[in-house]
């Protein structure tokens, strides 16, 4: 921030899951904004201390219902809700009010893709809050509606636009992505009980179907100038936080390590949440838990003939909240990196 | 075994580690054997009781050096040894002992390959052991000399033989496949502590650099008759057994979900260990823990193109010390599925 | 077994859940029975493999309503449903039927107790199926109704077993017991998801408001022959099996270290399931994965004057379904350690 | 901070191992201090990237040995190394020099204890940094040298310490405490790999012999004014970070329930960093992950006659690398709090 800012009063709708608990753990860091109303659905009434245990300056805080009314009258308004309910809530609030939706309703700008994998109405399209891809900043900074990108579209995107935007790769790519459970969220489902997740990988979503798939595919068509063929795993592995994408594509013709490389370097020399990691050094989901970096690595696998590109992100923070914190600044002109951090929790 | 069988004596050299422990609590319910001499290298006068605390029977048991001539008066003798060290003992041992190595050193046929891979003299070939692919089963009968696969390539190759045999599939694909920390031994590294896989996913060995690639491209190349290219990538994961393999390939044109289906029903539906799930349900590693299962599943992305399979399997049972037992159970003549078992350890 | 007896045809009762399951796997094990009836309740009419994925051989079995006709036709049956079911199932089924409850409905003896830790009617008391404590084997041997212990009561109860009955303890004992999350059962929770339980240790029933209280002063009171006051404390540990207890009461004065060691020897000197590890070697809980086994250590704190002993257990096998096994055994006169093993499964 | 404080120059000593990391992410983040020397020993000469890939902003910085010469001219040089190096280099560091170690050697005031259990001569005494605990605060404000609590003594000594100075227990009490991994350390031990940690629970160091046992006893003697019994048993989870201690003592006659609350409610009614939970709520690791807070709850169990308090602290802050910068903040007279946290990382 710069001096003579005036703090910003932000709501969070959707307070006692993971995205919303992420976002006021960042929140309380944040030197420019204060924490104003907090809201659940089924939680309206609790304590977020029973909720949110981790959270202690707030543990005293009742939540609210999620309404128009108690969200009003904010400058800030995140949306941590089920997918569906953000339009109807962002349409009411009053016009000026920065709204952030870290659900899926404006990602896409195809309305017949959001039809086929979400099976409603398509609510529109908002500014995509991935500032790295090229042309998005620019559409961020001063915007009053932000979608913030899924948390496996963020880190496949990131790992795969220099080698797709610079046309080093064919336009058919692998996406293996190994995700923590927190991802699906902190309702009570017998197949993400600890007992069940602990010591146990899981594929799901298999074959093209997981609701991610089509955002990749636009992210990356984007930039390519043309269709990008997307086939995208997800995995489920024994850990809360953390995605770890395995991305490949075909390598064009006489395509070098160092052209490769080179690509990358040049994509992220000024970004402050992507990193390159020196040569040889591979991601690992650890080094950026609770940090909205992104840890990349690039190589060249020359007897298959692929690139091979892995990304490491936190998919609450950078995946998530991080971003629409990252977002927030861009849209209220603060320095982007304001209340956010480069550094993880490890071990 | 059927009446009139003598029990067979047994050695396992490597009784410290992870796949000697394995083997153990295999042959600890295997009718048909006695366990005698069990060797190490650094641990050797030691108590199993303190080395493998969970083989109760055998705790009073002390380990000896690995030599010859503690292996030496044995039906069978399994090596669970580092690699490099198995053709010694095997050609020392008496003519007639069935010895299987659960190491690399006679897996690969092209000796360029292994010399690139592990940088020293290729040792031979032996018959490979993994009967569920075509043509192996009749080779271990009565052989005496067995190279157990490696736990990747196994499930691997499991999950994209029937299409690459069927020509279902163009010769390029690509694995992705997430690992327990037990596939990297029971040495002391740091970057194997548990402070550190613990809420940990990393990559590593990753373009085409992993010594198990080889080893998957002989095996597809065979079935396909042609190379196949292979794109390899292992994954670190929070738990300490199990690999699930996410395996793809274009698919030929005109090939449909249902042929893709039928494909690999055909291919399996004779083997005691190979289970392809009903329609819908995809495999998870917990389901095969100790167990000598593979459990399959496999699909069609329509939109992008593509074949996709996974597998899941035990990286210590399936994925060494019970196909390790399964090729001594052929080796002997006995029934294949003596001592194992298709029922895993869950929660 | 012994030749000549015929094969006894089993039923479960909550086949879906934690108990169930291991009681499945252990079944399948087992020489002398088959698995007939299968029920569930919400889950009926789905099939096993999609409930219990582990156990292939019975993926195909379908899950009946749990009721007396089902569970009729059978030589035992295993109920393994939330406590309160068992006392109308058990009195309505023929005859002669085993009835094995893994539930708490018949462990407590003290009608004051079970009410006032469970909140409804004592249903009665039966023999108590931990064959390790004096007098209770020959009680089981041949019981028609069988309650099977509770998993903490199992574990803290053969750990101080020794020093209570031999009076080398006052009778005020400590026990704070780590357990895995099966224990809490399949229900969906929100504080059970992996979410939430990886990474965490809590304590919960704090206070001695545990219903595990009264089962544990139970038995050593019984042994002490005078009332023992029992502390205990349950913590929940990230992990999905296995309990490891730690217990502590202060030592009569004049007793030594070699006098504790030698109480416990002898007491489980012929005991086929419960191990005295050899002196310095500390139980865990990995060791008896899968086993039937306790694992037990004792020494004594000189300089706090008291002594300690540590046990560990699986909490579905000794801890609830390898005990039913036992019992059954018991009852119907078979060798006790038919389908059991000693052998865990590690790592 | 207030206006007109200078930046402090600080170093650390082992800044590859865990409390090193803790130590640099704190200081990252904190406004007062400039980071300064990082040193090793065996890693001297890597960058610090490779070592801590999480710790971004400082990727670039390569270790120093660790020496005199390297350490001199910081304001503040943290010393985090094995027991018995701390001494001398302390002295030989320039007179004013603020140091803290983080290491035991100078926590425990009887040089008899000291020896009994490190075996080596006794290096001193200097002032303890528990601040919580009555009388210490005023002895580290402005202090030149502090020894920076065992992780297990902050969070037993917190626990217990309005209950034992209230005189409201008995002398004699009963500690169970359950840690995380990282509080064994980096360096690669056979036990310690994560095929061994994950889905286990063992108990380590019992009857006495655990090194932080006499600090306990030092502590709370002080607090009771004459000589406390401890019977101390630590628990190695699978989890990286995180204490949960479970302590008891017998109830002195006519305590109430009320009287206990009210207790705990005083002692810590005014401190910034340790949170007595609203009745009902226990603690959990989770909570406290990577903050400097100290969950705790107490109760009554009337029927054994016993007080039960449980706190959780994360090991490698608040039990050692936060504790070490609040020690600095009073070192230097900045406001306590300064840098820290109260808020955890969850899930």
């Amino acid at each position: 921030m710069t001096q003579g800012d005036t703090v910003k009063r932000v709501a969070v709708a959707g307070a006692s899951g993971y995205a919303g608990g992420e976002l006021l753990r960042l929140l309380l860091g944040h030197p420019g904004v204060e924490i104003g109303a907090l809201t659940g659905a089924s939680n309206a009434g609790q304590t977020l201390g029973t909720l949110q245990p981790h959270l202690l300056p707030l543990a005293g805080r009742i939540l609210e219902e999620t309404s128009v009314e108690t969200l009003s009258g904010h400058d800030v308004v995140f949306l941590a809700l089920p997918h569906g309910q953000s339009g109807a809530i962002a349409e009411a609030l009053p016009e000026g009010t920065v709204v952030i939706d870290c659900g899926a309703d404006f990602r896409l700008a195809d309305a017949a893709e959001w039809e086929r994998f979400y099976g409603s109405e398509h609510a529109g399209t908002w500014p995509y809050g991935l500032p790295e891809l090229p042309g998005n900043r620019a559409k961020l900074a001063g915007a009053t509606k932000i979608a913030v990108p899924g948390c496996y579209p963020t880190v496949s995107s990131l790992a795969l636009a220099p080698a797709v935007a610079a046309g080093i790769v064919e336009n058919d790519v692998v996406v293996v992505a190994a995700s923590g459970t927190s991802g699906a969220g902190k309702a009570a489902k017998a197949h993400l009980l600890g007992s069940e997740t602990a010591g146990n990988v899981s594929a799901y979503g298999v074959g093209g179907v997981h609701r991610h798939t089509p955002e990749i595919t636009q992210n990356l068509s984007a930039l390519a100038g043309g269709h990008v063929t997307v086939s995208f795993t997800p995995l489920l592995v024994p850990m809360p936080r953390g995605i770890l994408a395995t991305c490949t594509a075909r390598l064009k013709p006489g395509v070098t390590p160092e052209d490769a490389r080179a690509v990358y370097e040049k994509a992220y020399a000024d970004e402050p949440f992507v990193h390159l990691l020196p040569e040889g050094q591979w991601p690992q989901t650890k080094s950026v838990t609770g940090s909205n970096a992104v840890h990349l690595q690039v190589t060249v696998d020359e007897t298959a003939g692929r690139l091979v590109a892995v990304g490491a992100v936190d998919n609450l923070t950078k995946g998530t909240a991080g971003a629409a914190v990252q977002c927030m600044n861009l849209a209220l002109g603060l320095d982007e990196a304001t209340g956010l951090s480069t550094i993880g929790l490890a071990p």
